[in-house]
């Protein structure tokens, strides 16, 4: 078994390898040929914690295993983050277990990756302003996806908590860009790509707040209840995901689809536009992408980053 | 990440400490301190192989995690044993993952060790007889932990494939004990504790053969479509299983279950006899243990062992 440490990860995973490994998962799934299992997700009644197993089998890369972990919100107090995962591959020719790779980071790339890949197929043409809303850590990662793959000359944004708003202009500035801070109709205005990524109940952004043409990547929502985004304003938008089933049940389309606005049949795979299987945005004005989160998408990136592990000599082999 | 391979769990593992985590994570989940997680159990279109997780966590010896792996049917032409599984441990404290344990060998213990706290509990008075059915793998496995917690003074076996019945007969020999070969009459009859461990997909133990008093333990079926005892032996008999709900679905009793015979009101949860909340065998003629295997038995098992290779310095740190 292979060994990547969670303190590795950041020196060893590329947003490239990111956003090709996430790509080329969804297209694998649109395919028919990598799926999701069921997944586990359980409360513990112990810490207050969240725990559970997201697996999946892509066969095309001959990928097979899960990411493992959970929500665990006292974490703070020991000086370690909410979120605590690791990803385990395993061999699909024999059963055994090939790999295990610390998994907070990767989660956080996997899903920056997969709104950058939104943007790559579903973005209006010439998108030049991109608007985020939400500050907090995963903010960041969403940023530099978005601005390493798309060609955005400047940023505006909004949080609830005005003076998070640091984190997205510094890492503007890191990024060489202009940040300003605006009010959320400003942001539906202005911008051309949104990004939303926030632990939100309620819609924060409304239909009226935005004017097309727009493409939203709604990352957010990947919990019953959970809700970023104006239903009306999902009912009038071309809609696309990471999977179907998933967005309508835990994800962002949960709450147009209960108000029977629209229904599954009315999202596409983005696996689908991928392979061309779809046209995309087509001649729409909004287009959403709602990015739920698949076991797949921390499958791939775990098994690009143990490639790289392999090749730098930063894999370390226990016998198991 | 404390791991302990495959290799060094036969000189670390004792009888003793599997009967012992068996016994009180089937006393946990009577207690409501410990539970399983819904099983996900895949077939993977490739190599014809059943892929899938068990997990569980109980609160009382804080054991959270799962048994990753499954069934790879054509493992035996690279030298590979069928069944492949690794088992991993998390802190519940803080969810990071703390252990992973070659799952093989393991699967095999917890599983006969069952078994033998079903005969601790069930058995009738003075019973010096135990009848083997199935002699595959496992059986050696099955007679060692009976024998080592029971009193038997003389096996008895069958099988389907009579030339396999060697194995017993080693086996029996290697424990000090007589071992006659029998017809299926004949054993249930004579013996006053049966095991069933057997692959099979329809009834090898008919209900006129057994005359009780009688203990049998059907360690065999776990998916469903197996069967291994008559429906109308289990229709007459004291019912005893580790989990009631998978009973009924993928364990032995789903056949009187599926027939009405039997309904899940019938059937107790081995714990509650060993917590003293059920008197367990009382004035039945007839006592049947349907042990469908749950995670917390893994888990039970693999923290026994990781807490063994520690004291014995054979565990390996791994940072992760």
């Amino acid at each position: 078994m292979w060994v990547v440490p969670e303190a590795e990860i950041a020196g060893l995973m590329t947003p490239e390898a990111a956003f090709e490994a996430v790509e080329a998962v969804f297209a694998a799934m649109a395919r028919g040929d990598a799926r999701n299992f069921p997944v586990v997700r359980e409360a513990l009644g112990h810490e207050d914690a969240l725990y559970g197993f997201k697996g999946g089998f892509d066969a095309s890369r001959l990928t097979l295993g899960l990411k493992a972990g959970g929500y665990w919100p006292n974490n703070g107090t020991r000086g370690l983050i909410n979120h605590q995962s690791t990803v385990f591959l395993f061999d699909p020719d024999t059963g055994r277990v090939s790999a295990a790779v610390g998994g907070n980071l990767l989660t956080a790339l996997r899903t920056a990756a997969a709104s950058a890949v939104s943007i790559k197929y579903l973005a209006p043409q010439g998108a030049r302003v991109l608007g985020m809303i939400g500050a907090g850590h995963q903010s960041a990662f969403q940023m530099r996806a978005a601005v390493r793959f798309g060609s955005f000359e400047k940023v505006i944004g909004w949080n609830p908590h005005p003076e998070m708003l640091t984190r997205l202009a510094d890492t503007a500035t890191d990024l060489g860009l202009p940040f300003e801070a605006v009010d959320l109709p400003q942001l539906g205005a202005e911008a051309d790509v949104i990004i939303s990524i926030t632990s939100a109940f309620s819609p924060l952004l409304l239909d009226a707040h935005v004017k097309g043409p727009t493409h939203i990547a709604a990352m957010g929502t990947d919990t019953k209840g959970k809700q970023e985004l104006d239903p009306a304003l999902v009912a009038r938008a071309r809609l696309f995901t990471d999977e179907v089933a998933q967005s309508v049940s835990i994800g962002e389309f949960q709450h147009a689809a209960g108000q029977k606005t629209i229904s599954a049949d009315d999202i596409t795979a983005i696996g689908r536009v991928i392979i061309g299987n779809h046209p995309g945005r087509g001649d729409a004005d909004i287009t959403i992408f709602d990015g739920t989160g698949v076991g797949l998408q921390d499958l791939a990136v775990a098994a690009a980053v143990v490639d790289l592990a392999k090749e730098q000599g930063k894999a370390v082999e226990v016998a198991i």
